[in-house]
């Protein structure tokens, strides 16, 4: 088997270090699948996912806003009305978490099985 | 849309997290591959990876061997000679790399096409 260098073996990785990235986190799936079920408001989303706190839904709302994977709208109301709902490419996450859930599933049987 | 509770929210991500667990982290895939490369000593390995620790490295090879991803072989010399190799097991994760590869790639088009 040939070596293949650091270069290459960062390069080929990058990708899935992009990916991961955008998903990967204490908070943000679980906040995703939150708005994606319904939760469209900020209290709606910070009540259905205990732990979190405003600081850190804002901050993990931002980030999954900037990757495009949430929809912030701003309704012109008094006070103003900010709505968060899931955008139509956030869809395309669906094969790249199925893949894992079904990885996911086989790894802890497995790795329970010997524990 | 119904608002699901957050029990079920973190009932259904569990196997993704521990997917994401397998996996994640700075190191991990680096070492995957740097070993499925054919780096299959402690100090190759090492050398392969410029900036990982001695500490790092035999930290995340423990926690690779534990989800059963990478296997750990001691061959009966003087000094002991150690091997790592990467199990047969760790083929299955090929269908995760590959869906998060064409996620990340497509992704890194998406958001580099808006900056």
């Amino acid at each position: 088997m040939n070596k293949v260098d650091h270069k290459d073996c960062l390069g080929a990785l990058l990708p899935i270090r992009d990916a991961l990235d955008a998903i990967h986190g204490k908070w943000k799936l679980l906040i995703y699948i939150a708005v994606s079920n319904g939760n469209n408001r900020f209290r709606e989303i910070e009540r259905s996912i205990p732990g979190i706190s405003s600081k850190v839904l804002a901050k993990e709302l931002k980030e999954l806003e900037e990757h495009q994977l949430i929809k912030r709208t701003v309704y012109d109301a008094t006070p103003a009305l900010v709505e968060y709902t899931v955008t139509e490419y956030s869809k395309s996450l669906e094969v790249v978490l199925q893949a894992l859930n079904t990885w996911g599933t086989n790894h802890r049987k497995k790795i329970m099985g010997k524990r």
